[in-house]
């Protein structure tokens, strides 16, 4: 049987965008104790085996409990709060996998996916949910503020634009820009600016071609100027200028 | 007497820049088996103690075994290869914390200081040592590989430059910043090119001095335009198209 290391735990904050909302991936949590139903949801975590890196558990856990395999994940944070899990959450965790210990050191991964039929389907088979971060009111364990770590870290990658159109189709138009960055920051943006910012900036290429069958004006298609993009990220004064 | 936690520790990365040369703090590795006086270095590191989280970890043996403080401290990675200290390393650490663990995580912390009188003053009261990075042929347990991945990230950071300054006198020659790369990279800088790009950047204000008492042709001194340089940041485009 393999060894539980009953000091340290992985949890996974994924994030999936589906065009409109931006979702993180929870799980509920199997309360053992059957007397008193209490549902809440987790993040897709565990304890780690002896005999495993962080991020071999980190995968493991993933495609358990979620379905989800081949996400490339990385390191967000370690929290490391002595009373992080305490009381009613330190029994459910002891009793859940049979350890006795007296605090848990958990290490955060995070990822950013395009929600497409594929996925869903991987992750509605397994039950586990996707669940808009802006409607979370409270998580299991200290999830919540996890998640919100993440989701701080994750706006400052988006200010790399080529990040954010990792996560849009090819070709997009200016109000699909806009709601992945209302839906990671969680505010309203002013549309004017928000179109004559981006214009301005020269990244977007418009197309000839328009929304169709839309009830509003149609909105003309644009594509991301990659190229111009990574030519000026690298003119950028960088170590570059050895040799 | 507080109890120690078996399976996690921290370990600091402590990077002295002393206008020349990029200095890594190590100490002595205290070996509890006097029998076999086998002297080797290590990173200033610990054990965590149950009741305290990472970073106080981190703080508390610096302060201990290096006599640093106020330093920040960031996290640089964690290290969890269940074969990362074994053997003998692993039977070492047993006996020193006097505990039973199979496998150690660590979690490094990393920081950068300007090496001065007075920091001189507390590393040698300790007997830490600070050692050119470049110079490293081995370290303790598995710690030039850590120093390895806080030298990379370290790298990375340069890229922008005002952290580069931090380090260097207010006034300066191209020559230590110069100085300053090659220690961080390991590598020589080609000098002409190097003057003419950092030149070009516009970030280097010329001033009307120059080195005095050198043997060589004495150079001129520039300070950081630190105004320019943020300035232009702010200007990439980035979020600020909100509102």
């Amino acid at each position: 049987m393999r060894q539980i290391n009953s000091s340290i735990s992985v949890d996974c904050v994924i994030f999936g965008f589906d065009g409109t909302s931006l979702n993180v991936l929870l799980i509920k949590r199997e309360q053992k104790n059957g007397i008193e139903e209490k549902e809440d949801y987790k993040l897709p975590g565990s304890m780690i085996y002896e005999d495993e890196t962080l991020s071999q558990a980190a995968y493991r856990v993933l495609a358990q409990t979620t379905g989800l395999e081949n996400i490339y994940l990385k390191q967000l944070h370690v929290f490391s709060d002595p009373e992080r899990v305490r009381g009613e959450d330190l029994a459910w965790l002891n009793r859940f996998y049979q350890i006795n210990t007296p605090r848990v050191v958990t290490v955060a991964y995070y990822s950013l996916v395009k929600l497409n039929d594929r996925i869903l389907t991987y992750t509605m088979r397994k039950k586990a949910k996707w669940v808009d971060v802006q409607s979370i009111r409270s998580l299991g364990l200290d999830h919540k503020e996890i998640v919100m770590c993440a989701l701080e870290t994750l706006s400052r990658e988006l200010m790399q634009l080529h990040i954010a159109f990792e996560l849009l189709p090819r070709k997009i138009t200016i109000r699909q820009l806009q709601n992945l960055y209302e839906a990671v920051l969680g505010v309203e943006i002013d549309n004017r600016n928000f179109r004559k910012k981006i214009l301005s900036s020269g990244y977007l290429i418009p197309t000839n071609e328009k929304e169709q069958g839309v009830a509003h004006k149609p909105a003309q298609y644009y594509i991301f100027n990659k190229t111009q993009y990574e030519r000026e990220q690298k003119s950028k004064f960088r170590l570059n200028f050895i040799n």
